[in-house]
């Protein structure tokens, strides 16, 4: 990482962004923080040494490269582009990664207004969650223009193990959102199963061995059966309501190019059904209650 | 496998069976072979030293322990209870185990007509396909009494590597059922989803990496999806036909349960498709080419 010894600019420090900033100070580089709520930054600062910034133009204005993590793209754009947003502290040159997800024409349109600020942009969102966030083992999927991506790519190296870069601005947001939704839909008919097993009488432990063994096995599988056959949703380590944010975009951006998501539609209604339920800060295994739905 | 010794009938020699009816006389196993069509029955004989029956009856005559290994209930009907079946050559005390997938309702309907004549039955049905029944690593999920499932114990050993006693009768196939309802759903949602990359122009290569990577990983993308992408279904690993059959017999048991598989449902759609457009035969991976159903 010795190319990049440019000062990092972190915005939004949640579950995934704290660790994700700290992975980027146990890596040597300077960080400047910014959290809406300033006392996560102050934590930040106390226990790895990070410098907190009181808005983001402000955090901006002291680094080159500025990292948002936030939820969605309202979010995104207030922070980059709203009044005290990083675009308006930053120098010509410099390179905006937002890591958060959301839909890939957002994702594009925030690029261009920033473009128009000669300002770079980057998509990289993350999969993984809370662990891998904390081992600096995530997955980082980058979109944007490559010399672009070869800037980014040791403050990406700090936080994840498999860094690609995927394609065009855009394409990062266009393969996490399918990647959630897969794993969505994985985990909903995973749910009816249990729920079609239970019902049924079945022995759920063999179940679930027979289907780690076989055709049925999944990455969601080996993480949310215990969940689901318990039905013990906390702590969440992916809430329910951002699962269902991820599907509700892929099936946006899936139906402008013209794919039908059948099954993520079924699956949306049940996230959606669990949601009401009062179930959306619940782990997203909690579709389960609505499996029935 | 000491213990036993007895001459085993092995009924139906298909892709599957003659895989396994191999593995048994590989271990030792002294194997009476029956197929409808003689000559692949004559293939194991002069291969692996099989003797060849006539009629099932003839076969269930020269063994204690019958193993039926054909496509869907009236198969299995057929070569157990049917004229010349196993039913009519079978000693008092013999054990019949199929092996074939079929409605759970209609194996406790057949065991319960064989208990009528003296003959135990234990269903035990496989995953793993072809490269599994021919390594003798396949999965085995045996429903039935305790007793009975010792005495097969050592043949199962001999076809497969996860040999489990899952509950009483009908409950092998109730799991079986739903494991290949869950890759049939995975399988749906994973060609869904590289329909819709390829529509948004994502490069499908990097799509499945982080899948495999993320939470979007499962059995079904590391071995379904390279022949999605290159839209390549041949040779069939498991039929279309076979899987859109047991995912309709899933439905109906778990319609009896009274609990839905919607998404299954939504499942059912796309593979009815892709068997209306004539890809029965092809791998069930074809259900990627009625993606936009």
């Amino acid at each position: 990482m010795a190319e990049t010894t440019e000062p990092v600019a972190f915005l939004g420090l949640g579950i995934m962004g704290s660790r994700m900033a700290a992975n980027l100070r146990r890596a040597g580089f300077e960080v400047v923080a910014w959290n809406r709520t300033r006392a996560r930054a102050e934590e930040l600062a106390a226990e790895h040494g990070a410098i907190v910034a009181d808005t983001p133009a402000d955090a901006a204005a002291r680094a080159a490269v500025v990292i948002s993590m936030v939820v969605d793209a309202p979010d995104v754009e207030q922070v980059l582009l709203g009044p005290g947003g990083a675009a308006e502290g930053a120098a010509d040159g410099a390179l905006f990664v937002d890591m958060s997800t959301i839909a890939p024409t957002a994702a594009t349109g925030i690029a261009e207004r920033l473009a128009a600020r000669r300002i770079a942009f980057l998509d990289a969102p993350v999969t993984g969650s809370k662990p891998k966030a904390e081992d600096g083992t995530l997955t980082i999927m980058c979109g944007g223009d490559a010399a672009d991506f070869e800037r980014a790519r040791p403050l990406f190296e700090a936080m994840g193990r498999l860094v690609l870069h995927v394609g065009p601005q855009g394409h990062g947001q266009a393969i996490k959102l399918l990647n959630n939704t897969v794993a969505a839909v994985n985990t909903a008919v995973l749910a009816q199963a249990i729920h079609a097993g239970r019902a049924a009488g079945v022995d759920l432990d063999r179940l679930v061995e027979v289907m780690q063994a076989g055709s049925g096995g999944s990455a969601v599988l080996d993480l949310k059966a215990a969940p689901i056959i318990a039905r013990d949703y906390e702590p969440p380590l992916f809430k329910l309501d951002h699962m269902l944010k991820d599907v509700r975009h892929c099936l946006a951006a899936a139906r402008d190019a013209g794919a039908p998501l059948g099954l993520a539609e079924a699956a949306e209604r049940l996230y959606a059904a669990a949601s009401e339920a009062g179930l959306g800060d619940a782990d997203f295994a909690a579709v389960a209650e609505a499996a029935s739905a």
